[in-house]
This record gives structure tokens, sequence and C-alpha cells, in this order.
């Protein structure tokens, strides 16, 4: 509900978002209690266990909340549409908290499989973009019928984590160019 | 020094990085301290301090440990190369305590610059035997003289990590042909 007033009981909960950001961001996932969000977000633990039953379902609100949903391009031209998607997404990875709370995220997860299924779900929400531009172009027929558009968004998006948490290397227009050049040839 | 006998130094070395896996699967970075890794080696701190001055270098080296360099097979045929060594990363990603150690790194290098530092050092050496592979093709004639091996390699390589961190979907055979035959061709 993006246009939905917001009221007293947005604000506190857009709050304790905001703390549990703050606290991933400096204290990695093992810092990460429910005490010390309240503490931090000036709330008492009870008004943050009524929004959140659980420390998962705190942190996943919290990843949400800073990946804004991306619009769906419709430029006609399938390199435009995915470049768009593509520069939005190393501009999260570049400008945001979402880096450092994935990694905090992916830690966890390891020990956590409740974490991971969560992740899926919340990755195969992320792909649907890249997925719908791709389905357009098929459908228009400037990609070929029978590929695998999955498995391209695999290739498409992969590159850009494996930049950011892996190789640390920046990640240029001109790359988010070749590595569509290269996907969708 | 593969082949070096191993001695009563050695032993505690090993020892020590044994512990330091150990202690990271339980606790992650969090808990990943000098006394902790003493304390589950069985051996006194100034053990410890004598192989490693710092945390982030014991991980580091922790790390490395657990990651075999990988031969470079040479068959002739580009394909088999590439997918007998994305088959064993795969494998190292499924079956050794590889990828909690590199989520656990993943999460620290996100608030210590020196650990990306480090992180892309070690990165480039494990491209190392893809570019080999690659660019032996190149020479051969089997890859075109202008394709840019760096983007291929991102390209083949991104997609196992995201599969294991991101969208935690299995890395079958049949996946890591299909990202062949479409970045290859």
């Amino acid at each position: 509900m993006p246009n939905a007033p917001i009221t007293r009981g947005d604000g506190a909960r857009r709050r304790v978002l905001d703390a549990a950001l703050r606290v991933l961001d400096e204290h990695g996932i093992a810092g990460f209690t429910m005490e010390a969000v309240a503490r931090r977000a000036g709330a008492s633990k009870a008004t943050v266990y009524r929004h959140w039953p659980t420390t998962n379902a705190l942190l996943v609100d919290a990843m949400d909340s800073t990946y804004r949903p991306q619009p769906v391009p419709d430029t006609g031209n399938v390199h435009t549409d995915v470049a768009q998607l593509l520069t939005m997404f190393a501009d999260t990875l570049s400008n945001t908290p979402f880096p450092r709370l994935l990694a905090a995220y992916m830690d966890a997860a390891e020990r956590d499989p409740a974490l991971q299924t969560l992740h899926a779900d919340l990755t195969g929400r992320r792909r649907e973009p890249l997925l719908t531009v791709l389905r357009r172009a098929r459908d228009r027929g400037q990609l070929a019928r029978d590929r695998d558009l999955d498995l391209t968004v695999d290739l498409l998006a992969a590159p850009l984590f494996y930049r950011r948490f892996v190789a640390h290397r920046p990640i240029t227009p001109a790359l988010i160019d070749d590595i569509i050049a290269s996907v969708l040839r």
C-alpha cells in the first residue's frame, strides 16, 4: 500500500525497521537481537514483538524495506529495459544499506535453513521485473522462442552480486552493457 | 609446498586452522576471536599469534585451506575443460566448509575494507584456472579472438555463487552444461 496514509503505528514500525538496519550495519547478525533493536529504536520490546514475532521476521522485513520494488520498464527495446533494471540494482548495491544487510543475512542463513527459504522467496519476487521484460521481448520476437528465461535472469543478475561480494570490483555502466550484449546475443 | 614433510609445527598450524573453521562454522565472524580459536585448538594464544598476527590473517589462511587449488584441465575441448572446473567448484560449494566460511567472510568484509582487498586477491588467484583454459581455447581458435575473457569468467562463475547464496537453488550438472552452452555460444 504505497499510498496509504502514515499512521502513528506506521511511524513506530518504520522507526523499528530503521533501528534494525542500523543495528545490523554496526554489529552484524551476531548483535541483531530484539533487545538491541528495541533499545536503538527507543521502543519497548513489547512494541517490537507486536509487529514481529521473531528476529527472522524482522530481518526479512528490514531487507524488504531497503529494497524498493523496481518499476518494470517497457521501452520496446529489451537491451534498454534490462539495462534500466540492472542499473537500478547496481545503484542499490552501491548506495543503500542493502548489501550490508544481505551479507549479514547470507551469513545467518548458513546456520538457519528457515532463513534460506525466506531468502529464496524474496529473491523469487525480485527476479520478476527482469523475467517480465524478457518475456515481453520474447513475445515481440526479440528473443528466441526456446530461450531459457530463468537461466537468462541468472546470467544477467549473478555477475552484479559476484562483483560486489566476491570479486570486489566496480560495477560500471560499460560492464552492464557488456553483460547484456554477451547474455542476450 | 604440498610435498613438504609434516613437521611438529605444521601439525600445530593445521590444528589451529581446523579449530578456526569450527569456530567460524558455529559462531560466525562475531565469535571468531584468537581466544576462541586457541581454546578450541587446545593451544596457547601465543602459539596462535606466532603464526598469525591478526584474526584477518588467520581468516584468510583458513579460507585458503578449505579450498584446494584446482588442477587445470587440458582435454582440448573448452566445454569439457570448463565443465570440469565448474563441477569441482560446485562440489566445493556443496560438500565443504567453504561456503559457510565465505558467508562469514563476506559479512566481515562489509565492515572492514582490508578484508575486501584480501578477498579480491584471493578471488583473483581462484579465477586463474578458468582464465587459463579460456586462453588456451582462444589460442586454439575455439573462442573468438576478441572475446573478453575476464567477463567470460564472471559470467561462468557468478551463477554458482548466486545460486548458492542468493537464490538457494540447486547447482545440477544440467545447469552447469546450460551455463557453459549459453556463455560460450
